[in-house]
């Protein structure tokens, strides 16, 4: 029996419709009375964990799930140990570069140098900002990276836009965007080698899925 | 105006009514309705931030909070260059060990050797059977730390646990404890030298009220 890991929130949905379409029902963690973390398809073909998004690729580099579904942001932040097999298309959004929109910086490379930008992806922001050759200091902030600027903490910040509400709310507008995330369908890398529990059939399934839709 | 950075979630509300004891009112933040992350207190004494626990002591090691208020935990994990200057008495837990019920590991030097741990808390954890001599692997877990022994991904969890309920309805149990935890005041450690807009008076009110409370 395989083990699949579902991300809650934003993507959840759609993953559990995804899995419906190649026969595995996992609806039940839809049902806003559910506390189960763990349950199986009504078929028990396979077994489904409920993670927070950032533990997906944690139990399927563990090989505890087969296979998972996470943003790409995630897989370019934490960089684990995972084979990222298929472009779900779903979960759309960017990883943006905004500032107030009053900033005198209208161009990622006029920050000046030392300046400051906060963000929840502290290795995509610097692994960017190396890369323009700027040496800005990246504060780490957990909840709403948009009060960096607000409270003049940073000049700027990146962040994972979707519909850009957010950004607008508080003021601030993007300048450069890093890359375009969609969810990814991952494995652990050996029970895919392996094809263990005939899981390369699944992953087939899901890739045949996603060609097909409308 | 000094600013103070308040933690959202579970130590809110205690240190609101600390907060009010020394004439600051920054109740606003308990209105349900309430959508402002930076608010002022009616006398326009102080500014107050709302933001996620673990980013209060960022905004404080930053200076753009003069004051904050965090879990001792916090303090261990990140090892941010704040003053933790008073003990607030509220909030408390404490760092504990636990496995299932049915383990046959009934104390962490019984846990095997390249066994697995997970936790949120990756560097208490760490610093913990370090000193045991004890090489086991963290897992970093950031949701439901419960479901690495339920998925058998670890033997062990290492969390902060207050009442004790989430342990029990997993069928969990504490087998050891790293550290009681309580909330502290911190500061921004230049500030505090200096006593910027007087900021050791503030300090010591809350010290007071602290020492004073029934």
């Amino acid at each position: 029996m395989i083990t699949i890991a579902l991300p809650k929130g934003a993507l959840l949905s759609d993953s559990i419709q995804l899995f419906q379409k190649i026969g595995l029902d996992f609806s039940a963690f839809l049902d806003p009375k559910n506390r189960q973390l763990q349950i199986s398809d009504p078929t028990q073909t396979a077994t489904a964990l409920l993670v927070r998004a950032t533990d997906v690729p944690v139990y399927v580099e563990y090989g505890q799930a087969q296979l998972g579904i996470v943003g790409y942001d995630l897989l370019l932040e934490k960089k684990p140990v995972v084979a990222n097999l298929v472009d779900l298309k779903f979960g759309s959004c960017r990883m943006s570069v905004a500032v107030p929109k009053t900033s005198p910086y209208q161009r990622p490379v006029d920050l000046p140098p030392h300046g400051k930008v906060a963000s929840k992806f502290v290795n995509c922001a610097k692994e960017y900002f190396r890369s323009l050759d700027l040496p800005v200091e990246i504060i780490p902030l957990y909840g709403s990276v948009e009060l960096g600027p607000i409270t003049g903490m940073s000049e700027a910040i990146v962040d994972l836009v979707s519909t850009g509400k957010t950004l607008r709310e508080n003021g601030l507008i993007e300048i450069d965007t890093l890359f375009e995330s969609t969810s990814r369908l991952i494995a652990h890398p050996l029970s895919y080698r392996l094809n263990l529990d005939n899981l390369n059939n699944w992953v087939e399934k899901v890739r045949t899925s996603v060609i097909n839709q409308p």
